[in-house]
């Protein structure tokens, strides 16, 4: 009986990363407006019921794939040493987040529409947005910051302003890669810009 | 007769223009895939046949809302120089770009969300957006090229891919910029990563 239950949790679990991925790819292609739960589904092979049981609206199921996104980032950016208190392990995350995300389909899709969707106030995922792009603008401007008191970053960079303009070239990098892969190399073009700011290398030799 | 011919001709052309303004901040709110064509009549108070008397298909309209903005798109490059020889009327028309589009409601999330939608191939204005950035990012390269000739640029910069990276910027920024206005100003950040490329300044002291 437990192990039945355990089984049944198992299945429950994959059939809920399979919703999510399914999601994940849907939302990126057509956009959190132009998708319908229907789609979803069909996508992955469950009635409208079953994929009601996991996830009772489209919000819910936009809830679950920004949570788990956010989730394997978090991992991403530790894995580079964020925690490191030279902030290069952040600037290297972006780096790494680049490539990482332009070697899985659909990834760059889901942010480019749905951060662009969520510019509208009635948007669902309108305020998650807002913040995510204060925490990514903080983090990087804090990472600068750290690289300053080290005697890492160029004389005259403004941190907070290097900030937005790093988090844009990541944005703006996606939209000309979606359109066309061949038309640029997005950790190529981050990575220079990130080392034109710096005095020291950002990694190790 | 002919004035009454004239007459209808002139209200037919505002009823368009009407339409396409409508179109140009539906479709900048909710996406191309998230808005109908029901949408649009009703945001312009016209009937639904009298809108496919003007527009029979969603991609038709979609097309004159581009072409609109890019006509009007040209027209201030050109206004700011763009044939001159040096490339500099270019790079100035990027920042009145950014400033003017702020000031414009819909102008930005129409872009931010059609380009990221039509990453996807299936989407109508797919090979609009490709051409498009080719575009962009050609003349970018362009005036940065003919700014070097004159030895406007600085030693080092690569045109290409400070074309890239520029386009980037200006993408990047919308998307914040949409999302919280108070967060960035757009045309002083372009203008001061055009800056530092540059030997000369951008403006005539």
């Amino acid at each position: 009986m437990s192990t039945t239950t355990e089984q049944g949790y198992a299945t429950g679990r994959a059939r809920r990363e399979r919703i999510i991925a399914a999601a994940t790819e849907l939302f990126g292609r057509v956009g959190f407006n132009g998708a319908t739960m229907l789609e979803v589904a069909s996508a992955c092979s469950i009635s409208r019921a079953g994929l009601s049981h996991h996830f009772p609206t489209k919000e819910s199921l936009l809830e679950a794939v920004l949570e788990t996104r956010d989730k394997e980032d978090l991992e991403r950016f530790r894995r580079n040493g964020s925690q490191g208190t030279d902030g290069l392990g952040i600037l290297r995350g972006m780096v790494d987040l680049a490539a990482h995300n332009s070697a899985v389909p659909g990834i760059i899709g889901l942010y480019a529409v749905l951060s662009a969707e969520a510019g509208s106030p009635d948007h669902p995922a309108h305020a998650y947005f807002i913040s995510r792009y204060e925490r990514i603008r903080r983090g990087t401007a804090s990472a600068l910051r750290r690289a300053a008191d080290r005697g890492y970053l160029r004389a005259g960079v403004d941190q907070d302003a290097a900030a937005v303009e790093l988090t844009a070239i990541m944005d703006g990098l996606q939209v000309q890669w979606l359109l066309d892969p061949t038309s640029v190399d997005m950790s190529a073009a981050i990575r220079r810009r990130i080392e034109e700011l710096l005095t020291v290398p950002l990694y190790d030799a």
